[in-house]
């Protein structure tokens, strides 16, 4: 045991490595740095692959099996640095160097095709990113289809069917809620947007991280084109957001990102620079920062703490009340920006690019031809049509990333949310009332004590089922849209 | 030679990822995040020192050695990878790795030392730092004198007889040089003091920084507690300064960062990732921070150009002329703060530093009495007594990062500054009618071509052989001062 744990403290350097200089190339880092930047990226990249994926660590991993006690947090840890020994003994080393190399590459060539609209300069980076995941799955093996290789590398035991069913059951739901808003009239959301102040955007998104528990003496908040949060301890978690000309962006982003990095500075601290600390899959993260994002920040209870705040910062909205501004921010409408779509729609978003991740990875849809079934599905499914590429299919940071097989997990994550809060509430009462108090405490101690406290110890499933004593189940959601929305377009 | 590439390719990312994190840490790192980047920072530490200072090197350099023509960049490549392997293996991993964690820990036990005024709080760190240099330098050898070993790890080749002999002739001439002037009317500065709105600050020194020639494209300026430049490549070098209510430090800070990151951002591109470029050592570059700080921007031409622009960012500047602001700018004043002070005091601030260094490595001085000493000499050569340690000995960050023997190359580098000056005033004709229609180009290509592109290519006392046809001569330094603050003073 305490050779692999000497072991995981050099490869715990290397990610920290890795992950700072992810941060940085994000937030600071100066166009001319990216070629330096992706070289180092991939040769650390190689070198942890070297120190992890190799036999010497199977016999450090087989030893510390056998010293560990079953039930035991030595015998979690093997366990989740199995998992991933046994992924990573799948994929050959320079495999893993050009997925570093093409991630670090293709996040400056996606800034700049985003910007310019241009997704042919992206294309060529775009059709790597495919083959090589192809390559990656291939090499991990999978038994129904190619998807559930790369999905199951976001979140553990999930499926492509998982998917088909989880979607299927959303669209049945939302489809004639969307259609039932669209007969009412439409809230009024004109004053969100306008020339905001980015220093006081600055300040007010601080201000709301910090009062629902984000502590910034171990983590800061700076500016990125595409919101994120890393970090590499629980005392050092870094959140992102973006300031743009309407107001809301800022809000919920920074909302959403500090969701994530309560989960991990919520990690008990005696974890720190272990494989326990840290969200254990992406759909229970997103589950967090949905959380604080929609059923705290799009609260009624949450405007009514914090408008008077907000029009003290932004003079100019001194004359919306807090039901207006409450279902302003809760307007449902198909829009083109997943990232700042409603909760009602925005399963829709991720639907898309599930559909069109699984048509090219099939060869069913060539790369150059995503634009077009890009717009296409956003007119079938959203009934709105991208007049471009940059507001369209070029609006992600994921693939630019070499990531395939990430977007269903948001889905699931907004599905557990309410599955979670649902729980919470019978256990504090009412939450609201303790939210328009400005009182967030026992609801991060709640979320503390049920799912941030445990890490990486159980897996997602097996979490899930020790929270609800089920599994993900879209009743609770499908629910509470219906609830909310109700009463906000009075259906 | 191919494989000795690959070797030094994984020590760079290495390299580069620490260089990133010590950035990190004194720009924008929390609080929090210390502990995780000491343990991150010690590990890489000693990772690299396990890939480096092996047998495995050893005969990569031989076989490398063995196939580069004399002469060429391989063998230049070879001789300067050598020299600090000879370095490294001399030095036991336990040591490399304790450097490292001190470095980190040091740093933030110093800022908040020198913020609350407690030098008892940092004297356990100093005795450390101390200690661990006596080892570092018993490990490394020396002939004469200790001091010689450590000076060496900064400035190839220096020793401390070196450096008495340069103070020596320093004292004989800056002493009177400082009493004349003291016998005559001070020039005002008050007008440099005041509240000075700190985005303006930044975008005026970003002027400064990117006329002289700094690519923004290729780097960019931060904010530091004290100021220092670092990179990972040519194409992305990092500056800091600090805004407070003397203009002057934001301003003259900047452009001593610059001109160190000049030396680093032109460095043949191709040289890029190899031990060959950036700047040769520590005087050199320090002779060019000088350089762009003090023989550029302390020039009456540069202000001519200038001067009109700071008054429309602070129009609170608009009485004064470029005479007055000259002279303001120039003052010679003995004071307490090193990194501050003016180009005839400034010597004997090192001074102090280097006989304390000495005193304690020979343990003629303990480091509890440093406080004391440190008064004492101060009162001595420069008649000022700091009032407590924040002004005096916790000033530098040095110590803190670990490093003993680098004060000398402060003054090393203001003496090369005129040294190479005078030579390049010979070619171009007259600078200062350059500086003052604001064009750096021919200065910047003058310094490009006989230092910048020389990368690590020679020695330092052989690239000072090539450019001065002979060695380090306070004459031009001495004379230049005489003649300039004659002028300023009318001695």
């Amino acid at each position: 045991m305490e050779r692999l744990k000497k072991r995981l403290t050099d490869l715990r350097a290397l990610e920290a490595a890795m992950g700072l200089m992810g941060w940085d190339q994000q937030c600071y880092m100066p166009k001319g740095g990216a070629e330096a930047r992706a070289l180092h990226l991939s040769t650390l990249s190689r070198m942890h692959h070297e120190l992890f994926a190799c036999s010497e660590m199977g016999d450090l991993l087989a030893e510390a099996a056998a010293e560990a006690e079953p039930g035991s947090l030595d015998a979690a840890m093997v366990r989740v640095v199995r998992r991933d020994y046994d992924k990573a003994t799948k994929l050959p080393p320079e495999l893993v160097e050009e997925q570093a190399r093409l991630s670090a590459e293709g996040h400056e060539v996606w800034v700049e095709a985003r910007r310019n609209d241009d997704f042919a300069s992206f294309a060529p980076i775009l059709r790597r990113v495919f083959e090589l995941n192809k390559r990656i799955a291939d090499c991990l093996g999978y038994e129904e289809h190619i998807y559930d290789a790369l999905l199951d590398l976001y979140e553990e035991g999930a499926t492509r069917n998982d998917c088909l069913r989880m979607y299927e059951a959303l669209k049945q739901e939302t489809v004639p809620l969307v259609r039932s808003i669209a007969e009412r009239p439409q809230n009024d959301d004109s004053f969100l947007h306008g020339e905001w102040d980015v220093e006081k955007q600055r300040e007010f998104t601080l201000r709301l991280v910090r009062a629902i528990g984000f502590d910034l003496e171990r983590g800061r908040q700076d500016v990125a084109p595409h919101p994120f949060c890393t970090g590499w301890s629980v005392n050092d978690i870094r959140l992102t957001t973006r300031f743009t000309s309407y107001l809301p962006s800022a809000i919920f982003g920074s909302l959403h990102e500090a969701g994530h990095g309560l989960y991990e500075q919520n990690s008990p601290k005696e974890w720190d620079q272990t494989p326990l600390a840290g969200g254990v899959s992406m759909a229970l993260h997103e589950s967090q920062s949905r959380t604080w994002e929609n059923l705290v920040g799009r609260s009624r209870a949450f405007w009514a703490r914090f408008l008077p705040d907000l029009q003290q910062a932004f003079p100019q909205l001194a004359g919306v009340d807090v039901d207006a501004f409450y279902k302003a921010v809760n307007r449902v409408q198909p829009s083109l920006i997943r990232v700042e779509a409603d909760e009602v729609t925005y399963n829709l978003h991720t639907l898309v690019r599930f559909e069109i991740e699984c048509e090219v990875l099939t060869d069913q849809l060539a790369v150059d031809d995503i634009p077009e079934a890009w717009n296409a599905k956003y007119e079938a499914y959203l009934g709105v049509r991208p007049p471009n590429d940059a507001n369209g299919c070029l609006q992600d940071v994921h693939w630019s990333g070499g990531m395939v097989g990430y977007f269903p997990t948001y889905t699931m994550g907004n599905i557990l949310s309410f599955q979670f809060w649902e729980l919470l509430a019978k256990d504090l009462g009412d939450p609201y009332a303790l939210i328009s108090r400005g009182e967030f405490a026992p609801l991060l101690d709640w979320l503390r004590e049920k799912i941030y406290s445990q890490g990486k110890r159980y897996t997602p499933k097996e979490l899930v089922r020790r929270v609800t004593g089920g599994e993900l189940d879209p009743k609770p959601y499908l629910a509470g849209l219906k609830r909310k929305y109700a009463e906000i377009y009075g259906l």
